[in-house]
């Protein structure tokens, strides 16, 4: 059972101190070994976490080669959390797949404690032997907190097909959970040892207030890992945010799923959806106030945004760790008469191996993009009229947006200024339905935004040459 | 009006003899030149070509920096077809197809005497300009055969967004109609002229014969071209088939659905879809015998099975010229209770970025492939059920298959094995269903086939610095 004061845990700037079962450790991880020089920017120096939260990454060497990084993490509440998740769509669901969804079945989103994530091995085809494995490891977890009930969200990452190694990750547990908390640099631990690929650990926090009650300070913390299936047998989409709001189980399944499609699912760095993909939500109202239940309550619509934003800033640092990836780019489809095939014709030019390879080069080939939009399958009758389609490029440095076709007429392009706005690493690309067959009358309707990188020489060395 | 001998027609053998309004022309074209050594093999020495056809690939110029190919292909039928045509679905549909799909509809689907199809422009996004020119360069056509009314399938493949230089390519269509031929040479420089980045001009051709009359020769011949958007501004799937069977237009058209939804719409380079696509089929009867009318008919069947493995085999030499590839992969999903999801399965497989990757790196990387059977998009419930999913490599030298995976349990590999047969440039990937959720009695079922290519460092090369 974890006691520690809420005083210690909003300490952030604490350095180092461990905090659990009463007892205070101190420990060092080389977290900021071999991070590139051009991604350390996006590794918080500090953080403002949820009250009520503990967090561990640890060593376990679940992976042979591994001989040195945390893979192993940890994050427990003091107090009984309200829980939801969204899963990967994959059918072959591995096993802490299973058993996270299970369990948070039996336990009706309520009740929850813990998150434990393994890095090194994803526990994916592994029949029945791997289900009992991904449940051991949540039960270890619940018998160092004290319960009896599953309590815990299992996640896991890594090779496909291989046994996890049970004993040592079980046997982890406890050392683990008794270097439990609350500072920045466990927070960063932890998302350290989610890592696989990932060259940098993923890690975002904030505070906010809700109209409720405006003086009381929330926070909000969370970690990711990986994109898609960049690794296949190494990785996986997984993300853990934590907040010490008060909600309901039933509006924090609805405040994740809105978040979720908006952020994770709008994210593409080769499209592929691996086994394991898995991103949960967990809130333990330790910061006290209204609870959120209705979804036309204000603090809802509050909240609604500020996780939005929150797990969309989350999820564009998996892009920005795409494998090989050069750039960062927006694409923002508005003015569609619906938001579904909006987010549909985002998806289809996120993933065109086409536009992402012009994008490498530095083309403004707007040929491709259009292509990507009419071939986009699934789109509802009358959203795309070529002749109220526009494309244009949006620099990141405010200046005027670069035409590219307005109503389904090329433009003469300044091929000079389409190659300076190219040449920055991020860019946005807009694509105007112009209402479709509403017309003037569909404008400003709907819109979908989808984040993602090139593809480049070094994406296809990385995935062609992983295993030799 | 063309009038030439049937003899004639069937000369194949005759070298470099042209024959048009009566007169005979030789010509010499540079075919040969630049064609890397490792595609000659696939380009034929001699064919057996359709009665009553000729062709002709002559110079035009459309793209300014051609100085020298031939970018202009006509074929004509002495006597009217049948013709039906499967377009690309698009929704930025280029003139050309706007075009020819008003004429066969005009026409339903009769009365079709020629094609025209120019390389270097795709006349694609260039408004009602381009529709008119679309319409210009087909009454030209027309026009030499005497005709008045629309007779003519126009096809155009290159940059999306440009207008045509309509005039050169109208005053050079009498030019290229005088040199019709139906020589293997003029066959062979018509299969050039619609060349983009292709490597090697794309031409097969057959003869068979039908239930009904035994001892009558009918003879298929085909050119194609590019595949999907392997170069968006350059490249798009062109098909021009010919036959010298009599069929009708409304078996004709499902005799072509029904072959390019297993050969041309089942191959993948990158899987993006033009604006241009298009295959047509043209039969003129000119062998006689009875025509080819209902479904039910022995013809029907076994015309159906000949211009699917015809269309197969065409269509298979766009993935060997696919940009980079260095594999040329077949993937078989079979014992599928559905056949439109075992065709959605091998679709995601073929264009999952990961799968392509792992083959250019000769990576026996299962977990990629049973991915994208577990994340394709629109497959039938009941359809993949992990327990029964089965994965193996079928190499092509007739040794016994390499069992990757069995009913969803990850088999022990053998690498040396593995890494022996994916050294081959081809190889065959099996997904067996297992019957889905019917089990066993939902064996040898239903089957489908998807042919596609690697993504190699080649690719990215060619794809990323395309205007630079």
């Amino acid at each position: 059972m974890i006691v520690v004061s809420r005083a210690q845990f909003t300490a952030a700037a604490v350095p180092l101190t461990k905090m659990a079962r009463g007892r205070v450790y101190f420990f060092s991880t080389a977290l900021d070994t071999e991070i590139p020089e051009s991604k350390r920017k996006y590794i918080p120096r500090s953080g403002t976490y949820p009250k009520g939260f503990a967090v561990a990454g640890s060593y376990v060497g679940v992976k042979a080669s591994n001989t040195r990084f945390p893979d192993l993490a940890l994050i427990c509440s003091e107090t009984p959390c309200s829980a939801a998740a969204v899963f990967t769509t994959n059918k072959f669901q591995a096993a802490p797949v299973q058993v996270s969804k299970a369990t948070l079945e039996k336990r009706h989103g309520q009740g929850i404690r813990s998150i434990v994530i393994n890095a090194g091995c994803a526990n994916a085809v592994t029949g029945k032997g791997g289900i009992e494995d991904a449940w051991s490891m949540g039960a270890e977890v619940d018998k160092c907190n004290g319960l009896h009930e599953p309590s815990t969200i299992v996640m896991s990452t890594g090779v496909i097909g291989q046994r996890l190694p049970i004993k040592k990750i079980v046997d982890a547990i406890p050392v683990t959970h008794s270097q439990l908390s609350s500072t920045h640099s466990a927070w960063l631990s932890t998302a350290r040892a989610i890592c696989t690929t990932d060259t940098f650990p993923k890690l975002i926090s904030q505070s906010f207030t809700l109209p409720s009650s405006p003086d009381r300070t929330y926070s909000l913390a969370g970690i990711t890992k990986g994109a898609g299936m960049i690794h296949p047998n190494m990785a996986t989409l997984l993300g853990a945010l934590c907040t010490d709001a008060p909600i309901e189980p039933s509006a924090l399944k609805s405040l994740l799923n809105h978040a979720v499609a908006r952020s994770f699912n709008s994210i593409s760095v080769d499209g592929d959806t691996s086994t394991n993909d898995t991103v949960v939500l967990m809130a333990n109202g330790a910061a006290g106030g209204k609870s959120i239940g209705s979804a036309s309550s204000a603090d809802y619509a509050t909240m609604q945004d500020i996780l939005t934003m929150f797990a969309q800033s989350l999820s564009q640092l998996v892009v920005r760790d795409g494998e090989g990836a050069t750039k960062f780019v927006t694409v923002r489809v508005q003015n569609s008469p619906c938001y579904e095939s909006a987010r549909i014709i985002a998806a289809t030019i996120a993933r065109s191996p086409l536009v992402k390879t012009a994008l490498y080069g530095r083309d403004a080939n707007w040929g491709r993009i259009l292509c990507a939009v009419g071939y986009a399958q699934g789109v509802k009758s009358g959203v795309v009229m070529p002749e109220r389609t526009s494309v244009s490029f949006k620099p990141v440095d405010g200046s005027p947006v670069l035409k590219l076709l307005i109503n389904g007429e090329p433009e003469k392009v300044d091929e000079a200024r389409a190659s300076a706005i190219l040449q920055d690493e991020d860019l946005e690309i807009v694509v105007d339905l112009g209402g479709g067959e509403q017309g003037e009358s569909g404008l400003a309707r709907e819109e979908a935004v989808y984040w993602f990188c090139d593809f480049s020489h070094e994406y296809i060395t990385i995935n062609g040459d992983y295993r030799t």
